[in-house]
């Protein structure tokens, strides 16, 4: 149970997203706990659901910050929420917590993680997100994981 | 001496960017000042002293954001520094003090800026910067600010 | 039209007061403004209000540094709202931007950001407020802002 | 490992405190672990470096909530740090990650941790820390949790 030596991966994505997305979120999930790494994300809906889902499945550790300052607002499958009150402010902080992240699809919220990311020299893998320099494009969820864990 | 009920633009930009970025940034405050609007930005230096320079010129009003938790950090053009000691993750409050954003050339703090305009409904013009879904394009400084304060 | 080198002084107290208060606190306002200092606050009802509006009638500059992400929280006689969206979490920023503190009344929001002062290393001035070792005691509003610009 | 529904306590105090108060400390952290709640702290030295070894000693889990932008900052024993990079504004998020808090000791950082709990409505045990009017006394580590876990 050390979790603090392990490595943390980030998901990053759309708390709305069609199902297609949701099922690359869950096998990333999936993929991130067999391979013993920790999952943050920002806890909600989405592919951050998708991907806690898939990462309990397989007995990883999630974390998730929360826009909110309750932690009951956490998705189900989140061992650790952290309440934070800040909103959307909360979205640097989900980048600080990770030490590289996987992006899949996602609007707005996602490109500021993603902008983020680069602001804090954090290598970025997308799955049909923004296409932004610097960011490092996966065609799977074993291709993105397999990119994260390099 | 109303300051309270002038729209506050936001000017966002690279840190460091080159002189005729610059020389865009300064013509933008001081159309901002011209249209008794108010200037927000991060406080520090390139585009953002830049601008508080022009606006400061012809004798508006400029508002820093700092991610310091001093104000001593502010440009000399600052008027108004506001110190968070929240580093980077000032840039969400940077947006949420503007009412309207121009982004000016800029890297990847720019681009959460813009994505959080984006995520909180401000509208964007962009001079020479991310080309962003929802970004309006300018070519001009006094495009950008009529665009702004359309 | 100098702010930026004017001194700031914090003006913490309750959100709901009784009226000796909220005349004690319009008195400090008036005070801060005809000395030539800078009132800041927390933005809202009470001796934050008072306060405001005694530094307006007298023609001073004020800063509500506001819980909500929106400017329109702002009591009426705020010239620079400045929306945070934290929460109380930004008790520590109305401190952070204040150079020295007038503590009038209050609760436990108050006691915060008396805290935070003395973690700060701000001077605080107290009437009729938390008897916390480090707070110069004043029993006017007089008093106060003599104490405060020493 | 059903982390999510354990209560959390919150340890507050001192960054630096005498050997007593680090004895307490840890005899607090190894009752939170024993009584399977989660510790929550601030995540550096002194009461909370103790409290988080007691827990550790005991198999618990403890999340450090830090100040600085690097999770190399926590102590040793803390399993699950989250960087803010807020610096002491992140005591507000201390105490909003937690349901009840204990507090030992402790300077003018703690008494924010204790106004920001009486704010959020927690309740909060004291052992020789600031007499503040809302935090319940204990005179052992014991009586403390005990009064924690009620």
């Amino acid at each position: 149970m050390n979790y603090r030596k392990r490595i943390r991966i980030g998901v990053i994505g759309g708390a709305s997203a069609n199902a297609e997305c949701l099922e690359t979120a869950f096998l990333v999930g999936e993929l991130i706990a067999k391979n013993n790494a920790v999952l943050v994300c920002g806890g909600l809906s989405g592919v951050m659901n998708s991907a806690s889902r898939g990462a309990k499945k397989e007995g990883g550790l999630t974390i998730g910050i929360l826009p909110g300052n309750t932690r009951e607002d956490a998705n189900p499958y989140i061992d650790i929420p952290i309440a934070t009150g800040m909103g959307y402010t909360r979205n640097a902080l989900v980048v600080m917590n990770s030490d590289v992240l996987i992006a899949i699809d996602g609007q707005y919220g996602t490109l500021s993680e993603i902008a983020y990311g680069c602001v804090q020299g954090k290598r970025i893998i997308g799955i049909g997100t923004w296409d932004i320099k610097g960011v490092i494009r996966a065609d799977s969820a074993e291709e993105a994981v397999d990119l994260a864990l390099k």
